[in-house]
């Protein structure tokens, strides 16, 4: 009988596991061109307007492959049940046999989505991080920076909302796990005060423009993942010394460098694929001056790395 | 909690399913353009090979929607397991919520594949079948069998095979169920005795030629469902009075009609699609002479058929 692991179960595991480190491999794997992943499927409804996405794929040679299976419905709230949903499939690749099915409900998308934030932070950020900044205060607003807290030694934070109510949950949620919070309306206050700053909206007009940009900040954007959201003005992107992608072929079609290709502010060749910056360190951010952009808009590597960790543990522990 | 049915208890419920009933309203919907189907999801291996096949989609307004995952791993049986595996997810159309899981392990693929067989010898079958000829001695040249039970009115049948031993092993198994059985491996003895004859082959080369198919006779190609198979001399599609496909778009790429309409034998305009023909009699066989030949590729309209029926079939019986 086929291993069928709860929310439960999967978090539990997670303790175990050193996420960012399997992203981290995960994203240097694909920079290296060893993992396969084919275009997402996708379906879209419209009445109730949900979409649903299928990211797939594997690393040659390893054990497994995996399918994710992920569902967005929006109106679902109105229903009283999470508009997010999804599972994820982990086969054995030398048999096609399903070794296990992870009813993680997006929870691990969540969690290897913020993963990469702090895999970015850890190449990208200034050493020295006077504030950080959050866009965002749902649940990739509190897991990024959850997540950063073993990567940059800074606990005080401005976060950006557009409702008191929300902010004054997050604020509370936040200063829970230790870090002091600041919240505020006025997206003029984050780039003004932040050096280390985070988009987590699913915003379709630019939060932050070029012109509030200081010297030495890094700019992880990772709520655009299609192609009509965007958090940057397109000039922010044009304007930094580095731009780092998660996939570059995933960039031209999704997310913030897809915005300013299309605009002509940035070419092809300007950008860094995450993985490949990981491999070499003068890829990285060599001084405190530069202003880094590192646009993330998902890889199927992510969904392939955090399944089979989450597996392997759960399986060993069984 | 999530349901999940096991390959035992999906073989339970099929007793209480009318499965050539919802394949066949499957494909009407399918030609009514009411059916949304993206392009099959695929991964290749080669060390072992194995190939991944991802089918999904819906049909409009309906409350599900399905994803198959199918997987063959032609070594597995140096391992002793089987090579097809396989997995299908039914989710709510209104809110992405996963409704069950069926670990039918590529049973429902092969039931629903053989429903197909059924529904089009309900409409093109000669009505008076003096002798069955099926190709092919496997899973499918038995289950094709099978489902013709309730559509055609004649239990003698002649199957051709690679090995006398398989031969005999089918002869024992169907004769139980009520069939008489010839067994041949020259092919020469089906087209010259059968006036519905099914291929159910993984070949690559043809089995018929035109010259050897009788007036009267229908050909249910099944065996087909990739570029390089090939179980007709493209000459019988050419010499046929009607040609039928499970889907046009998909029969442009694989199957026998791909073939023919490679090598120019026929136009896409000489061919039928099932659910229309289904809907409009005139477009059936309409006389005892002609020939007709159906290309079946297999579509995912049937998997969202047959799996939508053995849910709501588990879970009214829970």
């Amino acid at each position: 009988m086929t291993d069928i692991f709860t929310l439960d179960q999967i978090k539990a595991s997670l303790k175990d596991i050193d996420t960012i480190k399997a992203i981290e491999q995960g994203f240097v794997a694909y920079s290296q061109k060893k993992a396969v992943i084919p275009p997402i499927g996708e379906m879209i409804f419209e009445k109730p307007p949900g979409d649903v996405h299928i990211k797939y794929g594997y690393i040659i040679g390893d054990d497994y492959y995996v399918i994710k299976i992920a569902a967005g419905f929006y109106e679902n709230t109105k229903l009283n049940i999470p508009t997010d949903s999804g599972l994820m499939l982990v086969f054995k690749q030398k048999t096609g046999e399903l070794a296990c099915i992870l009813l993680d409900e997006g929870h691990l998308t969540n969690l290897r989505t913020a993963a990469a934030g702090a895999v970015v932070a850890k190449y990208f950020a200034p050493k020295s991080v006077q504030r950080i900044g959050i866009f965002g205060a749902g649940t990739q607003g509190r897991m990024q920076l959850e997540h950063l807290k073993p990567i940059v030694d800074c606990k005080d934070v401005i976060v950006w909302g557009l409702s008191q109510e929300e902010l004054d949950v997050y604020k509370m949620d936040m200063e829970f796990l230790g870090f002091s919070i600041q919240t505020t309306m006025n997206s003029e206050d984050i780039a003004s005060s932040c050096n280390l700053i985070v988009t987590a909206t699913p915003s379709k007009s630019p939060l932050l423009r070029a012109d509030q940009i200081r010297k030495g900040t890094h700019i992880t954007a990772m709520g655009s993942d299609t192609p009509e959201k965007n958090e940057l003005e397109p000039g922010i992107l044009r304007a930094a010394d580095i731009v780092v992608a998660d996939s570059i072929s995933q960039c031209r079609s999704r997310g913030e460098i897809s915005v300013a290709l299309k605009a002509g502010l940035i070419e092809e060749k300007d950008i860094l694929e995450l993985g490949n910056a990981i491999l070499d360190e003068k890829l990285q951010r060599t001084s405190e001056d530069q202003v880094t952009v590192a646009d993330l808009t998902g890889v199927a590597v992510q969904d392939i790395q955090i399944s089979k960790a989450v597996y392997k543990t759960l399986a060993q522990n069984k």
